[in-house]
């Protein structure tokens, strides 16, 4: 019934950031935290220098095939080797860039082949990567570029323990948000938060809680018409479509603990909405995936944290809350097809 | 040196909403709460009832002058007595709207001469209120009035025991917050926020955070103009006058436990942002205070929630710490005059 399931590709993210030492104390902690089997694609020296300077024991392990991962993970740090650099911690370079872009290439490729169960990405600063090519806005629009899709059909969620939240606009001006706003944009990506609740999260009738845009989602109107234009027809259509949608919700009222036990996520219109209580509540924990692409992707919710790279003071629970995270939903879709 | 201070004034609120119940509560819980002593303004009636309907052994001593509460408050809740009701939880009447808004006048009176210390205002409906003639946008804009203030002198301000936020536009449109917002307007609520802190907070040297408003605080002008054009410089102005006023920071990371040690109060330019971090984080315990005023103001962060009233569920936590810190800071302005 139950296949050997493909182990994780971790891409390592900019070298001189967060992301290598987060990754080897994610595998120092692979037992206690029901992490499955990964491999990190490229940068072993990085790796190494980095383990070293926040004293963890990481032995790697050089692969040659993703394939090989599974049994070595149990003794090092599995490494796909080929691009490496120096580690410099907080002092990002061309080259560091450059083996970030290589890094997320290849790891992608392989989630994309099925080599890899699932994608796990170490945090970019967008401007480096840019200066070796890289012109998407980030990680989640490469990825649907990468799968052939459509960038409105790569959805960003935030899940933490307690919360899971998905702005509907992320990178753009506040101003913006109520012009972007529409009832085909919110019913397209709840309809993908819908069905990858069920497939990779195993909930079998997720709810929506819808937000309003407004304070106290307009209180019927007074304050802004985009509750009754856009919102309120949205959760009508899906609910038609029997979509457990409800709202909307006045934003401020939806993330105390009373109401979040009624969702299993909320659909918010704008990046702070989302972003605001999943950082107040869990910002260590929090993993930011990527619905509706062929291939499982997640993500720690931090950045690069240049300031605090190599000190040992950055906090791995992101980065293995990513990686458990995307074991989960690789054994789901293995189990279910 | 110190002086006796004058006993609270609280007015009962909607009287089919959960006021009446909290302020028995509260009143039970004087002593472990370390509350100073109050009075409710009118409704015995109604108080009797919604004690007695959630089964707590409230005396109360009908008074016939404010100054009359301080020995009294030892042995039962003084009532100043006057207008009142039959008690319906849950269905609002507009007797019971009468008897709101004459409560919440009379108290307001008593603050403003000086026999009542302060003022702790339990949770009105407007709608309701606005039946009998009550034409303000909120308690707040109320209370300025009766101080002989404009509206925008009256600065509300969001209190838990880990968090204080100002939202600096509260009920309007999003699409309306960027034309709201201006350099004057910062600056005028955050002078008066930091002068709260230093006089009525005990803070010698009030650290202000300011948001931003675009996500990213604009990440160096690329989603929206704001920040540069509006909130830096009003930081620079506030700075200026020797006001410790940082920012504009990332609303999404301005309320992390982290950063949350790092500032005394955040200046929010809207409404959920100020009030989705306070209410995800402790919605049980926050205090909407209204700074700017002549008189101590204060209310529990919570609706009439005319859906439980009456029924044993309402948390008294925000009754009991609104009335907490009224008394705190009365205390503080007797002994600094």
């Amino acid at each position: 019934m139950t296949q050997p399931v493909a182990p994780l590709a971790v891409s390592i993210g900019d070298p001189a950031g967060i992301g290598p030492e987060l990754i080897g104390d994610a595998w120092l902690q692979r037992e206690a935290a029901s992490l499955s089997p990964f491999f990190v694609v490229g940068g072993a020296q990085v790796l190494q220098q980095a383990c070293a300077q926040r004293s963890l024991a990481v032995p790697l392990i050089e692969i040659a095939a993703a394939a090989e991962a599974a049994t070595a993970f149990a003794r090092g740090l599995p490494v796909l080797t080929d691009l490496d650099c120096e580690y410099h911690p907080g002092r990002p370079s061309e080259e560091g860039a450059a083996l970030a872009l290589n890094s997320l290439e290849r790891a992608s490729a392989h989630a994309k082949s099925g080599e890899a169960s699932g994608l796990v990405t170490a945090p970019i600063a967008k401007s480096e990567l840019a200066k070796v090519g890289f012109n998407y806005p980030g990680q989640t629009e490469y990825l649907a570029h990468v799968c052939d899709l459509a960038a409105r059909d790569a959805v960003m969620m935030l899940a933490s323990p307690s919360l899971r939240t998905v702005p509907l606009t992320v990178h753009c001006a506040l101003a913006d948000v109520p012009r972007l706003l529409s009832v085909d944009l919110i019913c397209h990506k709840a309809r993908i938060v819908h069905a990858s609740l069920e497939r990779d999260f195993g909930i079998e009738r997720p709810r929506l809680a819808i937000c309003g845009l407004n304070p106290h989602a307009g209180e019927d109107g007074k304050f802004g018409d985009e509750e009754h234009r856009i919102i309120l027809p949205a959760i009508a259509a899906l609910r038609e479509e029997g979509i457990d949608a409800t709202g909307p919700h006045p934003a401020d009222a939806l993330f105390t603990p009373r109401a979040r036990a009624n969702y299993h996520a909320a659909i918010c219109m704008y990046h702070d909405q989302a972003l605001i209580p999943l950082k107040a509540l869990e910002f260590d924990e929090g993993v930011n995936v990527t619905l509706g692409l062929p291939i499982i992707r997640t993500s720690p919710d931090h950045g690069t944290a240049f300031d605090i790279a190599g000190t040992g003071l950055a906090d791995p629970g992101a980065m293995i809350a990513a990686i458990r995270m995307a074991g989960e939903c690789a054994a789901r879709r293995a189990a279910h097809g």
